[in-house]
């Protein structure tokens, strides 16, 4: 549960002496109250990382611009701690898009669903039962600049801080990926970069290996090599099918995405280098 | 997907030289083909464990009797693949339940659920979007006798085979239990044998394990102690919380609980002393 | 603790009725007492695998000509559960090999350590501990063939079942892999087929992975990707430098790469199309 | 690999506004060069925990005594990062030990092994060909009192940091543990509190459990009651005997025995009402 009014302060900047005691020492004097504190020091790229959640009055600006002089340079992100709003994005599997409904449902997620975007029919009599807005949006051959365009027409009525994509089998252009950064979570069906692209459980399937995976990670223009938030695997072996394995790696597909939203949606995460750093 | 003409063959035998193949000759003699098969010797106590998986034609009774001629003094069983029915109990937790919900929904489960007895009100909306029969039959203190007499009503309404209780927060009475021998499915939210009974999430607070974990199990007189069907765990640290045990808790007890129901399911499980012999 | 005696008879032959009837028939007849039984039956393949460990009479040749009579066209072994014969190849690092070397002298894995080889002389000293033979051959750049003859040369007065490849960092020449068709066993540090080839952990670290794995398997000729036996993975976060991911990752690749030599030395593998079928 | 100049200071105190950027503030008056920087809030305590890294000059006790003046009342531990001298008491079971020897040996545990004592004589042979001393005190029936003694004794001629009891399968007296708080390390064969006392591989086989665990904790007057520094469980199934879960445990008590003392030895503890907080 999140108290909605606290705040989290994200810092990303070249590591130098002194700069936790500054940096708590601009909260204090806004009289900001810190609840929690990480940092990380990455030694190799010299690199300082922090983030701190705080109640007390909110003074952005002030805060904001205080932290500006004395870090210059930096990047700096200052997040409320509110229910963020989200659009899920599926295609015909209910696995995970159901388990963000029941989550959401029984407060183990707080968000708000905002709406469903599917490119096939056949899960909107779930989202119905959920009361939720369902956008049937359907892909053919050769034309997903139009789908997208109608996607994008449909996202502009629709306030949302997160595109979920639970299990949406299409590949979003370069050019809609660069408009939402960092806002766009996908789970994959392998433990990336293990198995790339489609048909993961096939490729799993004719390796023969002995652990299925996926990975939960922000979408980038490169197909399936965004920034990694989660990772799970499950033992298999040879007595698993191609629709064994898919039947089993579905349990970890929905917690490893369930998981990723909670860090994003906590403001746990920053991203760097394509790679995160993840503060628990 | 079950085939559901298939049938299950359960033997539990003292061992004894010619075992496999006196069986496969009287279902090779009975034109059953078999898909899979699975064997266990126990040579501490000398018994001897047998699944077998078979189309064919379906003759129970010519099989049976074949069988017990050949294997006097034998544990047979012989069951047929096809979709069960159970009834789920659930008290105000959402988790397990909605997880059988949309399982059974999408086929990863092939069940069929008749009913869902709470003895609180609060899952009754969920319960009812699924367009399934929702029972509240509440508790009340020391009042137990009567509670289970009411329940029993409502199942002698109800075909089932398993009863399953997802979170179901009340223990039943020896009685209720011994009505239902092997039928009842419970999903204890500790990795048992620790943290048996009441806020077991409490209890590995308290205690500070590294750990947390989730038990299916069948359901006998002695609470928290049937036959272990599954287990798993989660790793943890000093910053969970009860709330955040529990929460994080959830993610495995619903998988476990479901792992438990499709081996019960595919009838893959013999009980032997309080112990479970499972069949990949 | 393997009874030395017994006989292990593997089967892989196309499906079809009766088969195990047939086989138990023919081990009856023979006196075999039958100790554990497995199958595995490939639907999509429409193959037949089978494991039966037996103790009795030894008549190898005569359950043989039995069985070839019986089973024309299917392929067969008869092995004996004696204590194998192993050669390590290592290189500098000392984890694998001397997780071996303890396993070995405290009976946790039943085998002869014929001679240790290594390309570089630093764990001369810790086999000389261990009262073991180590012959120091050294690789040079664009001389592997002259090298491997020293080896080949080495081991021809050696007796050996299998080559362990303890963390062996160089690549055998196919003709050398071919002179041992699935009596080598690797240890890779990933998770197959994940960063293949060199520097796997160098590579995790780029990629920020929250998961590092290990993967033992047989070897053949193309790099990294023989009949995976085992695989394992542990948890890392963004705080693993590439120091800190190869020191963890050490204690999944000696503990995967044990389990993979106990189901080898108890032939409980079957390998067909760069598969393992693993009888547990 | 610890850079050996480098100090850690530990603080555990009532929480209060300003904290972190009081003691950022004392080490940088020091000219202490923070390195890394951990720091957990417990609300429901209201307890604050810190961890800093650090290195600069060694000022211990000018910087203890401003940080005295500015947390009255605060726990505070001031460590060198400097390889810790270990005595390791053992039994029969030589894989705990061995494996901490191999670790020494190549690197991975940077520790100096000042001697082995066991109440058995079996491990003497492995101790000697790593070049340790080797303290043989046997135990017998009603006299723990004399054999303690004896044990002190020897101690009383070694320097050490830790004693590391890696299998030893005799209780120590309150008196003896008493001696030394939070410097003995176990590793107890379960996952805590399941399977507390004797035989827990017995007791799990008795219980049909679908995991075993292994538990590295701080030893308290308690039998296996102390404080968790690390745990693991691996999957068994109903094919394990009781000599089989301990081969299988085996693997991961050494592995999980090694990571507890990674984390004692690089002091990431501090250890409040009988739990731990472990800064990664």
């Amino acid at each position: 549960m999140l108290p909605s009014p606290n705040q989290v302060l994200l810092i990303r900047t070249h590591d130098k002496p002194g700069l936790i005691h500054t940096v708590t020492g601009a909260l204090l004097a806004e009289k900001a109250n810190i609840l929690a504190n990480h940092e990380f020091v990455d030694p190799i790229e010299g690199m300082f990382f922090m983030r701190t959640e705080f109640s007390g009055p909110n003074q952005k600006q002030s805060l904001l611009a205080t932290l500006g002089k004395l870090l210059p340079g930096s990047h700096m992100e200052l997040r409320t701690l509110e229910r963020p709003k989200i659009v899920i994005f599926a295609t015909k599997e209910g696995h995970c898009l159901g388990d963000i409904l029941l989550r959401q449902r029984f407060g183990e997620l707080d968000v708000s669903i905002e709406a469903v975007v599917a490119n096939h029919p056949d899960l909107g009599s779930l989202v119905q039962d959920f009361h939720i807005p369902f956008f049937h949006i359907p892909t053919q051959e050769n034309q997903r600049e139009e789908q997208e365009s109608q996607v994008l027409k449909t996202l502009s009525h629709l306030p949302f801080d997160y595109l979920v994509l639970a299990k949406y089998m299409r590949i979003l252009s370069p050019k809609f990926v660069e408009t939402f950064p960092l806002r766009i979570i996908n789970i994959h069906h392998s433990f990336l970069p293990a198995f790339i692209g489609a048909n993961p459980y096939a490729q799993a399937y004719e390796r023969g290996v002995k652990l299925i995976g996926a990975t939960a990670h922000f979408v980038t223009e490169s197909l399936d090599e965004g920034p990694i938030l989660a990772q799970d695997v499950i033992a298999v072996d040879h007595t698993f099918t191609k629709e064994k394995l898919m039947l089993n790696g579905k349990d970890i597909e929905k917690v490893v995405l369930a998981r990723a939203l909670r860090i994003v949606f906590e403001h746990r995460v920053i991203v760097w280098k394509n790679k995160t750093i993840i503060f628990g």
